[in-house]
């Protein structure tokens, strides 16, 4: 039988859970970039190997929303909050994938001798960390401004993977021996902008729901 | 107030509206790579701007599914597939967006003299394209066999990509003047690859709403 204040206490839970999930996602780009910055190849394995966790954690997202849908029947806000945690905890899955395609490509990177200096990438690695707190805050405190501010930080996570090919490209045909590492570390520019991409789609859904508008498509 | 028979004919209507959103991106995905086979600047640039169709039957199958979760308060197998239909929408509204990057990717290569000739290319996309098709053609069915035979393809476009991105490092180390063109291609591997998992996430949707167990992580 539906429960009203039953529902509150099962809806924090559910947020505990996404943020959890949020902070664990984070944690793990974190620890992708800082281990190939140290070129440390057992800790680039742990993140290649680590993703268990995460999984779980959308797997519990997943039954426990269903779980509500069914057995608690919610309308209006309470509705859209539990069919964005299914959205959101897909998302935030997606980012522990890409932590794992980030952690490979680094694998492959540190069997060559280092092409530069790494800078951009965590400059990369830290916007995108921060986007995706900032929409997971914005999501709980259902904050559309909040959200607004991830999306215009997308635009600088943009520009910097373009610096970064730009950058790798003139040491690919000044020297074709950073052709291979020079593409590693391309890969893994294009892995940060996705993950900034899952930030931007929480950061979408939060502005969708709050301003009950879709703004989903207007900038594409 | 939920109407059993009624929900039947609005449950048609949504898996309808799904296999049209299937369709278009099949049918743009399909298009970028002739487009970009033929070398025609002018059909590469409908693709990056054709995007408005899908996007509108994605927020057209958002709004249905959360009015049907609202109104009609489904429970077991229909709450499962009202939930798929959002899921479902979000990952073909990606491939859409992929078909997109693919076409811009295109535009770069085609300001170069070519590479090579294409042919694992359009080998990889007519791969990307029947996944879509027959994890939508599972999850209409319900039929896990179906789906399972979806995740079976996708090692085969990994196989695939693992090749263009061997036999592009190897023209780029020949020749520095193919570094550009072939980096564009290798992404549109990448993006072809992507179209892929968005197949997989659907064919995996389908096989746990159908077992009634999550094979999502086990294969990971």
């Amino acid at each position: 039988m539906p429960d009203p204040r039953h529902l509150g206490e099962e809806l924090d839970l559910l947020k505990r859970r996404l943020v959890l999930m949020g902070d664990l996602a984070q944690q793990r780009v974190r620890e992708a970039l800082e281990a190939l910055v140290a070129r440390d190849p057992r800790r680039v394995r742990e993140v290649v190997t680590g993703d268990g966790p995460i999984n779980t954690l959308q797997i519990e997202i997943d039954d426990h929303s269903f779980t509500l849908l069914a057995l608690q029947q919610p309308v209006a806000a309470d509705l859209r909050l539990i069919v964005s945690a299914v959205k959101i905890s897909v998302d935030l899955e997606r980012v522990g994938d890409l932590a794992v395609n980030i952690a490979e490509a680094a694998e492959l990177y540190l069997a060559h001798p280092p092409v530069k200096a790494l800078v951009d990438l965590p400059r990369m690695s830290e916007i995108a960390q921060h986007m995706l707190a900032a929409a997971l805050d914005a999501f709980l405190s259902q904050n559309a401004v909040l959200a607004k501010a991830v999306l215009a930080e997308d635009d600088h996570l943009d520009q910097l993977k373009a610096q970064v090919f730009r950058e790798l490209l003139t040491y690919m045909l000044g020297n074709p021996k950073t052709i291979e590492p020079a593409l590693d570390l391309i890969l893994i520019s294009r892995h940060l902008e996705r993950i900034g991409d899952h930030a931007t789609n929480i950061a979408e859904d939060v502005i969708f729901i709050t301003e009950a508008r879709d703004v989903r498509h207007s900038r594409r």
